[in-house]
């Protein structure tokens, strides 16, 4: 088929989309809403909606206590093993534990524990800020550790271009004195991806560990952790997993790692007999001994149901689907919304792109407003200008995206914007 | 009344009890099951899973990320806010994040982070394993801090007979060299109850904060944080306060000490004005700069309507009829329990005791299991021997008493509990 601007093509595509019929899986009680968010909050499968009925009911409601025995207490394992299938990883090499920034810093903090003659950090200006006030944390806790009295810190390595990451400036950066470099792989603004294999190899090459964070890319880009040789990721689940609202993060640490590293919140749920009640901790084997407390029980198992559904379309299929439609998405840009003043924030080339396309425009932030306003549209925002329209191929449509557009270009040359004051306001 | 064995005189409490109607306030789709776990997990209220089928079908459902602005961003200060009412806190020194451990963490460190003179952790072995795993966690991050090159490290005080505090030789630990007193407030075996006051005067005189962990005591047992001059606290939410299985802990942060300290997790949800994405973590004014990561939504929602049932009967009222239910159940084991080899492992006198009892027996273990196989009571079972027996004022019920301590008795006189092997599972 030949690329056209008119909504038949997108109507076309959606027809010859194998993936098309797995929107019908989630709840989608407003079908004239156009939602671009589920970069930020996937939509509730119908079968997350049943199974929490279920824990709800007769997990929580019937059985009570004896639920921990029958169903919640390898719940962090039962959900991070399927996890491990759409990352690449062994079924033992993820678990599902507290939020992102929480499994962040026990990863961070115990790889800095482990290289006591290293004292540095290596990141880029890419990188979630919430990675960066944590590594912060990190580097404060890691202090006085140091065989000749240095302390830890960062270095935050700037991206040319604010879209692109600096894998030459990273090169230089990693030393012999660099502990962790710790990346988002797919950055949230831009949605620029790192190789991360290539990233891995330099940093190992300095003999430095890993520690992604896989919260932009986790199901919306192949991810090959063992195949990458990556050492330590941790990742958010209520993205393009479909977990739920702040539905508990995953943390992976390759096998050889495990046993190297010690979780620094060290709690209960990480000890080994913890029923014993000793009053020493002694690690957990495996991965277990990287949980601390009891978890979220309703959050986290509303997580599967979202991981099955990647795993039934395969991640092949999605990232297929994904890529032609940030393609489509992108022509359409071209051709209608840079000659009315958006600029594409996202990298042009295939390869180093997640599945959400950021548009930047001098009036961003009131296109916005507009957009959730008055156009059923429901992007996100990310200062200063971004707006952040985001493919989920398992519920997203070509005529999703023709529409945005549309109505992205409507707004722009009808000026509905000027309606819509600067003052921003906290979450979109 | 004068106090009978029969079960008649159990049914007239019951029937003069003015709380009675909160028991239908829960779902008890069971009634046959005398259910004393309420102390491990509270049962499900009913307005829990209506609210529940609102968040997940309307919130998450339906208005997608709108809901943070509309519904979830402040559930941490409100739901915060509430737990402060039971426990005499002012509704801006108690927030919801994370879990119980993670909390602890957290206050812990930042106690001594501000304390750099000061390298001493002061506890009790009757505190609940993980808040001491968690402390040496603590040691280990605050290492490398001490002006003359000291580790810090745990002072844990032993209990003269295992089951009431030892406040006495707390009294002797703290010096000035001690930074944190941190303990139970009420012991998760014995279910022994501190005089918080008088803790928090003992550690005062000698310059070092209190950490009090409330897990088995808020809902429970009447708390006044504030009265009693208490400086941090954290506790869970899933035992009386009726939350749901594993759902986030609460902290409390008295004011004076809020802008003191510092969350050593620093992450984006305590950074202030945090969408503006800055690269250097700026904390919150208030509390808000103890949160972390983004709050598990639906687990977080669900703890609201079981505060609301004790906010509705009041603490007064609550401890009252506690008071009077296990004044009861230590009636009966003295009459019924104790010849047939029981021990009381909980205080006699009210002042010190929770709102659990916890029993002794050479055959526990097989006891308990009998209990749950046979007998449709469910207590819980901590090692060595301890069957606790928790009570729930807003749905335990005088018979529910009286019926799990002729049962227990009728296992051992029968000697029933010789069908159970002496191994152990990890949880009832």
């Amino acid at each position: 088929m030949k690329f056209s601007l008119d909504i038949a093509y997108a109507r076309q595509l959606d027809q010859q989309d194998e993936l098309a019929s797995f929107r019908q899986r989630f709840v989608v009680s407003a079908p004239g809403l156009i939602y671009l968010d589920g970069n930020s909050l996937g939509r509730l499968p119908v079968a997350a909606r049943e199974r929490l009925e279920t824990v709800i009911n007769h997990e929580w409601g019937d059985r009570l206590i004896r639920s921990w025995n029958e169903a919640w207490f390898t719940l962090p394992e039962q959900v991070g093993g399927k996890i491990a299938r759409l990352l690449g990883a062994e079924s033992d090499e993820i678990i599902v534990a507290d939020s992102t920034s929480v499994n962040l810093f026990k990863l961070a903090l115990s790889a800095m524990y482990a290289q006591p003659d290293r004292y540095k950090i290596v990141t880029d200006n890419l990188n979630f800020p919430s990675d960066l006030y944590i590594l912060q944390g990190v580097c404060k806790a890691a202090n006085g550790r140091f065989h000749d009295g240095r302390s830890p810190y960062i270095q935050i390595v700037p991206s040319a271009d604010g879209i692109h990451g600096p894998t030459d400036a990273l090169a230089e950066a990693i030393d012999e004195n660099t502990a962790l470099v710790s990346l988002s792989h797919t950055a949230f603004k831009s949605g620029y991806t790192y190789d991360m294999a290539a990233i891995n190899e330099l940093a190992h090459r300095a003999g430095a560990i890993t520690l992604w964070d896989l919260s932009h890319s986790a199901g919306s880009v192949p991810v090959d952790l063992n195949g990458a040789n990556a050492d330590l990721a941790v990742g958010c689940t209520y993205k393009y997993l479909n977990g739920g609202p702040g539905a508990p993060a995953f943390l992976y640490v390759r096998r050889d790692w495990q046993e190297k590293l010690n979780n620094p919140i060290s709690g209960w749920m990480g000890q080994r007999n913890l029923f014993d009640f000793g009053l020493d901790y002694k690690p957990a084997s495996g991965l277990r001994r990287f949980l601390t407390g009891t978890p979220p029980v309703l959050s986290l198992a509303a997580i599967e149901s979202g991981v099955d559904l990647l795993l039934e379309a395969g991640m092949d299929r999605l990232r297929e689907k994904s890529a032609r439609q940030s393609d489509y998405l992108i022509q359409l840009w071209q051709e209608l919304l840079a000659p009315v003043g958006f600029r594409l924030n996202s990298p042009r080339n295939l390869e180093q792109r997640g599945s959400h396309i950021s548009l930047g425009h001098s009036a961003g932030w009131q296109i916005n407003q507009a957009l959730i306003q008055e156009m059923n549209v429901l992007p996100d925002f990310r200062k200063p200008d971004n707006i952040r329209l985001g493919i989920a191929p398992l519920y997203t449509t070509f005529e999703d995206v023709w529409t945005a557009v549309n109505r992205l270009h409507a707004i722009v040359v009808q000026k509905r914007y000027e309606n819509y004051s600067l003052a921003s306001s906290h979450i979109t």
